[in-house]
């Protein structure tokens, strides 16, 4: 399999949540063991020797990759979750949503001061959540050594949220 | 590492998320590679050869043990999700809480007929979540081979909403 294969396995579906949006679906990966595999082949190619010292992965989709990525390579796994579901002491950042804004947490004591984290999620679409988790991992002491994601929506433009970090995703969509 | 050890990495919090809980976090095996990739050795032995189809985890906590289990078998891993979360044609349960109700969704044509499914989440208490993950695996044609989790709470009583189905947990806490 080849990450191009990857878009035979992702659903898109219109109108999902509301009307106007294009959504992707992970769980056709999900579904397709090959597919699956290779999603963590590719992380471990791209990550498996550059030192890391955790991995952290965002609530919930974000918890399907980076959970058997943690395990792969034997590192801590810190979770990012929606705040009121972390019961240790927290740091929290808010971030704006299209309407509202929403709140998201990690245990201050999961990251050591100094620590390299590969920050994980499903896809990477505007960047504001996974800008917010970076920014409480800089603010537990610990450095965002990458960002994975295993789709990326750069039309939606997260480099102005991710300026100055680094962006890898397996496939790339563009638009309808 | 044996499971009795699971019990110094599982931090105990007495209040969360309100008083008069002790709440049992994961969080702890997480961050301690040894004891995450015992819990996912131990379910090998356990499912390694039982011939399951499929592995089905519980939003969101479940999706840590059940996203790399189903990759270690090679399996495909269907997304029991709270309701709204799943783009596809979903079947819905709802069940009972404490104060009120909730609903959960699986995509319908994840599980195919006559599939065998291990259904896992991370904590089993009141059993009243898995229940309702159990009869929608059934409603779409699967059936529940067993029903995993690392800890359980018995003295929640979950076997009586678990009755006829086997349940395994690797770790047990008898109450206050």
């Amino acid at each position: 399999m080849d990450d191009k294969k990857l878009d035979d396995v992702i659903r898109k579906v219109p109108g999902f949540p509301k009307p106007g949006i294009l959504f992707y679906d992970i769980t056709g990966i999900l579904m397709n063991p090959e597919a699956f595999s290779h999603c963590l082949d590719r992380m471990e190619q791209l990550y498996g020797h550059t030192g890391i010292d955790a991995v952290a992965g965002i609530e919930a989709r974000g918890f399907l990759f980076a959970a058997p990525f943690a395990l792969r390579l034997g590192k801590p796994l810190v979770l990012v979750r929606k705040k009121g579901k972390l019961p240790g002491a927290t740091l929290t950042r808010t971030f704006e949503l299209e309407y509202g804004t929403d709140e998201i947490q990690i245990h201050r004591d999961d990251v050591k001061i100094g620590q390299t984290v590969l920050l994980v999620d499903d896809l990477i679409a505007t960047g504001g959540t996974i800008k917010a988790a970076a920014e409480l991992i800089a603010q537990a002491g610990g450095k965002v050594k990458d960002i994975f994601g295993v789709i990326g929506l750069p039309f939606l433009e997260y480099e102005r949220y991710l300026r100055g970090y680094r962006v890898t995703t397996l496939i790339e969509y563009h638009g309808e």
